[in-house]
């Protein structure tokens, strides 16, 4: 009762344009950041604690949902002998309990850590990987897209934190209320689904930065600004699973291609700041292109230097990675940093917990990726040390649960 | 220079009562909260990013400063060969490095990892440890107070995760501003002094809560609401060295008391909420004693129930860790929460970064500690993994880096 009250003097705060005093100190923020921040519309104000996501709709949340300060990837295998049945009975109790926590309402069986939380922008995304069909006897209903990766040569994934039956995305703006979902999650699993593997990841707080921008991730670099926008008119189209396509099911869907990214922070640290820039194309200090402009200036692929070698050299990351270099290839960069302190060599044990979306990974991820591998300035200092790759159904509409029309269909 | 405009606006916003708006977009919060939420001050508006602590003073930053969002505590070891000169030019160098950060400046070697915030409520925290002293010749100013903790029956300590030379505790409202200074601290250390342990920590967003509260830990209590308050009229007395000691150069510092404390969430979520809050003594809603009111009324230690028993029973963690119950033993608690992730055995790998703070630990947390070792009902739902004891001298006056008092005089 008290949040629905807070979520009314927001929406009042808000609209007026004024805010705090009266409200006892609530927080205000700018809650546009993350992908859409490039889109120039006027951020909303309200606070972090009652920014609420929308659990039913076209969509799944979390896909387009700014960049949330703290995020939980955790992947489940179905238990022996659970089959489709149990797996529907999971998504049923998991789709209530992340309404539930999304509208910032304690589930039935609660652990009570988050109390006093609004839902803090809490988005839960559920995910089926290429084992869940085999196991629940939906081999027919597999999406080719699920096919595996191909192998690339800065690979070095473990498989005991790779794949998995089942992917959940948790993103929130408040570690509590992450946590919270985290573990009412996991209790919900029960004995249906054990945990295959988890990962923790964050990005900056609302109201770090003076205004909203592009996150910068941990060597430094302004990363997502050529993110595609969803005012762009083929955005759809690239990043969302079309209806009438051979897997009913998942219209409105899409398919995230996960890569646990180790940033090999002390070698790039050793970098001169004028080299760290040639590596990428981009000044690090607001990211625009070495040939000049703002941050969303496009880059100039053809501009020499005064000393006949091209500004943006042959190999640079913005280069390779740009969607022109790549037939127009486009996906949704939706990631979270990850810092899990010391790793056994003595070096961080730090990068990226890269999530991107698309229609089709062999139009999104894996062209850029194969790009990407064969020779880009960054490979040396990064490491892909796991991968997975989900379906990503659509949202549920009311009384749905996630994942409905494939089990119940 | 635009953060410095950013202060500026800040300023006039928070003397005015207003903010927003006009200031494109920035974030605005209640500062207040921790430690001293419960003084009853009016929390200064300012935004996330803008808020910034002192670095000089009498006390080091990171002691009352309120809770932040993101933590990271690291210990090093001097370097075989490094002494006290080297030790000293290596607090030269941190203290440089966490007077810039901490104001917003760019250290002269910077890492470029956190371009575009500001200081975002940073704190860097330097201290000594007991092997610190004998290393670098200074064993006779070595304060009794760093004598070896007892060892209690719960503790399951990893030595390698425990004590060493140097202690820095970083914490900041921005998780990338928070990263940046480790690195910036690990690179200033270079040949002299090497990583012993690391470990990150967090707390609720600023704003995730409509009003500033007390902090809850991951077990979901309400943890500090009987923290002494800067108020109080002994506080200064109990969490700081007073001058005219045995060691001149510990005036105005305060010894920390760090352990990684296990939280067996698995064991703990099994109990009915009934029973978790008979084992604490409070209520989880509100933290609230069992005795009634709400949670800044007095535990009624004598009230007994219609069934004739107490009502706070006598192995609540509240009973036994209250100050009256302890001859008015009094620490600071300032922790942040952890979680690594999923531990080999399948539980969470979580709990509680417990930082405390006071005087002489043999008044603050030995009594305490011994106590709840005894007879408290949490203790079979913890494990202490990892523990330090540093001295951390006061506050360096402008011109001096920290603990210079102790290594040139």
């Amino acid at each position: 009762m008290s949040r629905r009250r807070l979520l009314g003097t927001v929406g009042a705060a808000g609209a007026t344009g004024l805010a705090l005093g009266a409200a006892g100190g609530v927080g205000v923020y700018a809650a546009a950041s993350g992908p859409d921040s490039g889109s120039g519309s006027s951020p909303a104000l309200t606070t972090v604690g009652s920014t609420e996501a929308m659990f039913h709709g076209k969509h799944q949340a979390g896909i387009t949902t700014p960049l949330q300060s703290r995020g939980h990837l955790i992947a489940f295998d179905l238990a022996p002998g659970a089959g489709r049945k149990e797996a529907a009975a999971l998504l049923r109790r998991w789709s209530a309990t992340a309404a539930d926590l999304m509208a910032g309402r304690a589930p039935a069986t609660d652990t009570g850590i988050a109390r006093d939380a609004g839902p803090s922008s809490l988005t839960v995304t559920f995910g089926f990987g290429r084992t869940f069909f085999d196991r629940t006897g939906l081999t027919a209903r597999r999406p080719a897209e699920l096919d595996p990766l191909p192998p690339f040569s800065s690979d070095a994934l473990d498989p005991k934190r790779s794949e998995g039956d089942l992917w959940v995305q948790i993103g929130a703006d408040d570690a509590l209320v992450a946590f919270h979902a985290l573990r009412a999650l996991q209790k919900d699993a029960g004995p249906a689904a054990k945990v295959r593997w988890q990962m923790n990841g964050f990005n900056r707080s609302p109201g770090a930065t003076a205004r909203p921008m592009t996150a910068r991730n941990l060597m430094g670099q302004v990363d997502g600004t050529n993110n595609p926008k969803r005012t762009d008119p083929d955005f759809d189209r690239r990043i969302f699973v079309p209806s009438g396509g051979p897997q009913p099911w998942m219209a409105g869907g899409s398919y995230a291609v996960v890569r646990r990214i180790r940033m090999l922070l002390d070698d790039w640290e050793q970098l001169s700041l004028a080299k760290q820039e040639q590596v990428i194309g981009r000044r690090k200090s607001d990211g625009a292109p070495l040939t000049g402009g703002t941050e969303t200036t496009p880059l100039d692929l053809d501009k020499f230097g005064p000393d006949g070698k091209l500004v943006i050299p042959d190999n640079a990351h913005a280069r390779i990675s740009a969607p022109e270099q790549n037939g127009g290839a486009a996906m949704l960069r939706r990631p979270f940093s990850f810092h899990d302190g010391i790793a056994p060599d003595g070096t961080p044990d730090a990068g990226l917990l890269f999530v991107c979306w698309q229609a089709d990974p062999l139009k999104g991820f894996v062209p850029v990726q194969r790009k990407l591998d064969r020779g880009d300035a960054l490979s040396p200092f990064l490491r892909h040390e796991a991968s997975g790759l989900f379906a990503v159904p659509g949202g549920p509409a009311k009384g749905e649960y996630v994942g409905q029309r494939l089990l119940e269909s």
